[in-house]
């Protein structure tokens, strides 16, 4: 009468500090881009112009796997990434974690697959809750450890691979170009697939190129969003993979049909103007800028045990205490973040994640103030 | 590692009619909603003011579960209905379908569930892939044969029943009030529950009451749609449902988290500003009229066999011949209609579903002309 998924779904330690962050003067935990760099005025422009000129044809139902013209516009926008080869094909999603949702409900049932210690436990969430078990391969400052990986993969056949190559949720990390190409080869020796979760490139500068790029024998399905360069509310994202399975994940999308035909639309004419494109440096820099301000900050008061991201929002703090017991303190003090150890599989219990992408550079500084006295506290 | 989902998702007979359909000059095959009736203006005007009064707010995540403005809106617009029980909730979903998809995996894996003869068969897809055994309840004028459905149940336990009460899809009948009644006392004596599917009320006048409103005991999950009385491209449905079963039904919902914030704010203010309460008399009407003229003129031509729709877009018509043959001799003259025998798990080789959403007047006498020297050609 309860199926697995309804039996074992829990509320993600993110929507719980979210909602708590609501109540708090401070917002060190959202992963939601910044207020102030949505483009709302060229957002609302473009609804205008969708509607003028197709009228009720930009309401109707969406097409099975998304709108042929926003489909056009993102294979133009990916071809400096090189990444679609002849025989893949583009689905149009409602953002990256319904892409998630697809690929796990079209490749696992009860299967073994790994992924990063840590991984972002929401996206992660539609894979587990599939699979019959899960390796945590641990993480260090160049990505996954492959010959870690590599070990495992001698003793356990595994059918999926999950990684979030750049700007690693939480981890701040990037993936070194040599281990993309090492786990591409694995992935064909092994007969398993990876999935490449890639949100925070389009808000990144000098990434190395998607481990999709190496990939001769299409074992990699890259997801990609609007939803950190553009906005989260519109709720489009895509998947660049084999035709073959393409053409499933288009029939599987089918059963929630989801993916607004407006927002479609809006997106493909903003991709168009070249808006998306245009906004990559802008904002690399923006949020550069907040990150250093967090790093010299936690410097300034002491804390060491930390990594140095180059990209994206979010940087891994060893509290040294245990980051449930500061995360309820620093409620009460006016500062959310996420206490990190859901996002582990093994170890991570003193572990805070710490977002800089909606406070500004003085929320930033003060937020580390009320983290130190927090950690004080503690340890008395 | 490709799940039961993904080995058994095949293409709908409706999308593949739709598809056809785009290369015919005569629509009788579409569920869409006429595009004449979309009210366009209204709802750019309401984009504008939502990004004018709320900015990047309405650009943000959206909440788990639902909008708390747009909660509230389908609150009051539920009320006249008296099925939101005290302890009930509204859930928001990205259209019926996601709602269906949401409670197929939440209820089901590999259970036993009763559904109608015929039955809609995209909905239900997100049902039947869950499940072990579908016992398919045959119709008549009234809806669905409850004697029937008792006798079953008498010897085989069901854990949910799939219903569409309301100008029903594809076969238009309304269950009758008795039976609706029948119905949730069985339901609360066999511990099943009912999924109340019910698109097609706000374009309907002179409906009996939901079965949801005779539930005392949290049986029925009522589910709605913005779908066909405003636009369907917006992906806007909801769920009523026990506030314990709306909680996890939220929490699933995070693992697609596709339904699009600002379209949430257009529909909540769309309801606020009565527009979408304004329009069911006259769309009722519309509606009516063209189902008027499909009917006189499949008996000008000869044809008996079919019933008498009071709402909704669909006449279920016996062909006298292979639906799927006339359908691709149809094809070939510009007209598209569904072959209906994939909506019958029992029977229906000669049936056909006959949409008046789209064509107006005179197409739908043309098609039902064409459809009629079809139907001679293939006799002799």
């Amino acid at each position: 009468m309860v199926s697995r998924i309804g039996e074992q779904i829990e509320i993600s330690p993110v929507e719980l500090a979210s909602q708590k962050a609501k109540k708090t003067r401070i917002n060190l935990a959202s992963g939601s881009p910044d207020p102030s760099t949505i483009p709302v005025k060229e957002i609302e422009e473009t609804y205008n112009e969708v509607l003028e000129d197709l009228g009720a044809k930009a309401l109707s139902y969406p097409g099975a796997g998304g709108q042929e013209e926003l489909i056009e516009e993102i294979e133009k926008y990916l071809s400096p990434l090189g990444i679609l080869d002849k025989n893949d094909r583009i689905v149009v999603t409602s953002g990256a974690q319904h892409a998630m949702e697809l690929l796990g409900k079209y490749f696992l049932e009860g299967d073994t697959i790994a992924v990063e210690n840590p991984t972002f436990i929401e996206t992660f969430n539609a894979l587990k809750l599939r699979s019959s078990v899960v390796l945590p391969i641990d993480l260090d400052e160049n990505g996954i450890k492959v010959d870690e990986l590599k070990e495992l993969i001698k003793v356990v056949k595994i059918s999926l691979l999950y990684i979030i190559p750049n700007c690693h949720n939480p981890a701040g990390v990037n993936l070194s170009e040599t281990r993309r190409k090492e786990l591409v080869e694995l992935a064909s020796e092994n007969d398993f697939y990876i999935i490449e979760d890639d949100p925070y490139r389009p808000i990144a500068c000098n990434l190395p190129k998607p481990i999709k790029y190496f990939d001769k024998d299409g074992r990699v399905i890259y997801v990609g969003s609007f939803s950190k360069v553009l906005a989260p509310g519109l709720r489009i994202g895509f998947s660049v993979l084999r035709g073959e399975i393409a053409e499933k994940i288009s029939l599987i999308e089918q059963l929630d049909f989801s993916t607004s035909t407006i927002n479609q639309y809006v997106v493909s004419r903003l991709l168009k103007k070249g808006l998306i494109q245009s906004r990559t440096e802008e904002l690399a820099k923006h949020y550069s800028r907040k990150m250093k301000v967090l790093r010299d900050s936690l410097l300034d008061k002491g804390f060491q045990n930390f990594n140095n991201p180059s990209c994206g929002f979010f940087l891994l703090l060893n509290l040294g205490v245990d980051s449930w017991k500061a995360f309820n303190e620093a409620i009460n003090a006016g500062l959310s973040f996420v206490p990190a150890k859901p996002f582990f599989l093994r170890g991570g219990e003193t572990m805070a994640r710490l977002s800089v992408a909606i406070s500004n550079e003085d929320q930033i500084k003060e937020g580390v103030d009320i983290l130190s006295s927090i950690k004080k506290k503690i340890i008395q």
